[in-house]
């Protein structure tokens, strides 16, 4: 094992929504470090064009290449969805997104076949969770569902208001019509609204939140790579977890504090059109 | 008069709300020709900071000038007030923004000395309706108010809607709570949600539309640079009005033709970060 077991874990998305997978890994996999950005200057992507987001991903990927990391995550649906070919081209190190993570649990842990996946406009524009789903498992009948509001709802912190309930039910009434028993919460975003969607959809339905599932691949692909570090992190590491944002860096610590489990004072702002 | 006064107007916006500016002008100024750029590669930018607007805006201006534009609108709140000065700078053309022309007619027509202002949070952040609106009448009483959420409301297409409604007015309380007897609808997208506006506050209160005011203001600066087009526009013109987005040309005219007076079959795509 060399040094670069040693090397961080680079993480991104659109914006700070990523940070609930930043949030996994920091759990699960404790003596990781990790180098997080943050397109907040271009932020959403949910919107955006495939060309756009694989343009963009590229960006991120030669800077996070500078931080000398030793495997990316791509911590957003709508970039994994258009980007993840992109992503391993550009930076020739190992790549996950959380794709593919979340459709393999939902596939073991299905009964009825039926899966219902809520993502943004783009990521269901996209095909990809349908694709992935049925890759493994080509009999799984597969309702995706765009939510554009949903990701405004929570940036707006109304994580349990009757408004949101009303969205959520309006979204989930064609999917659940269909009979899902398993529901991906498809955005970074959505696992802050999970206990708003459990308290609609009831305990039947199973909620996989891709986050979680993408921590545990990524220790799995360490661990193939041979890649994990293998030090318990010191305590007086002063920095195992960086942050970076392309915009708005002093506001980044308001949003972050409300995910992480660590308290962020502060982010480093990078120009990412440069890249 | 030269042939500049037969040049098109540059305006441009984030994305499209700005198309309710562009359609004033259109109904306005008739004679006019319009190049139109919407940043949908980059919207919103009413939750960035100063100088990410200020940069982009000025690319958009570099990409404007391509045109042969004899003037410039910034057809959008936040750009305006984050933007004005550098586009001035960048432009050397004349510019006018929508933020003076709504606070002018403001100034005029409240009886109390009331006003309030709902926008994005980065407009309301800036303070620049209410410096624009005290330095027109010192004595006005501004109240401003941020609404994050009724842009992505708009962007659904849920103009008539409870939930609409209901943010609305969780938004408005605290302004009318504060006696306003007029209310500047300081974004580009809310002029389409005037008439739910209108149903919630009742008729007491003056609605002022940004994009009417500009046009008209933009009327009177064409003048007074003795800019104006005096040829009326030709009937076999193809194209008096051209439209260029960074992201998502296949869909743009979606949306326009909710808003345009006209049909419009495509934009054109420009790559704005290599300007």
């Amino acid at each position: 094992m060399s040094s670069l077991n040693e090397a961080p874990i680079g993480v991104f998305d659109s914006g700070l929504g990523g940070l609930t997978v930043a949030r996994e890994i920091m759990r699960n996999l404790p003596r990781e470090k990790i180098v997080y950005f943050g397109d907040t200057a271009r932020v959403p992507y949910g919107s955006k064009s495939r060309q756009t987001v694989e343009r963009y991903s590229r960006q991120i990927v030669r800077f996070l290449k500078t931080q000398e990391i030793k495997a990316i995550v791509i911590a957003c649906n709508t970039a994994t969805a258009f980007a993840i070919d992109a992503v391993r081209e550009e930076a020739d190190l190992p790549v996950i997104g959380v794709i593919e993570p979340g459709a393999r649990v939902a596939c073991a842990e299905t009964g009825n076949g039926r899966i219902g996946v809520i993502a943004t406009r783009a990521t269901v524009g996209s095909g990809a969770y349908t694709e992935a789903l049925r890759s493994l498992r080509p009999d799984v009948r597969v309702i995706e569902k765009a939510c554009p509001l949903l990701v405004p709802l929570v940036e707006e912190g109304l994580l349990h208001d009757p408004v949101t309930d009303e969205i959520i039910m309006r979204y989930l009434d064609e999917v659940l019509e269909n009979g899902v028993d398993t529901l991906i919460l498809g955005c970074t975003h959505y696992p802050l609204l999970r206990s708003a969607i459990r308290k609609l959809v009831g305990d039947s339905i199973r909620l996989v939140n891709p986050a979680y599932e993408t921590a545990r691949s990524l220790a799995e692909l360490l661990e193939e790579k041979q890649l994990e570090c293998t030090v318990p992190r010191s305590a007086d590491d002063p920095s195992p977890y960086r942050f970076f944002v392309s915009d708005q860096a002093e506001r980044f610590a308001e949003f972050a504090n409300m995910i992480l489990p660590i308290d962020v004072s502060m982010a480093r702002l990078v120009r990412i059109e440069d890249y």
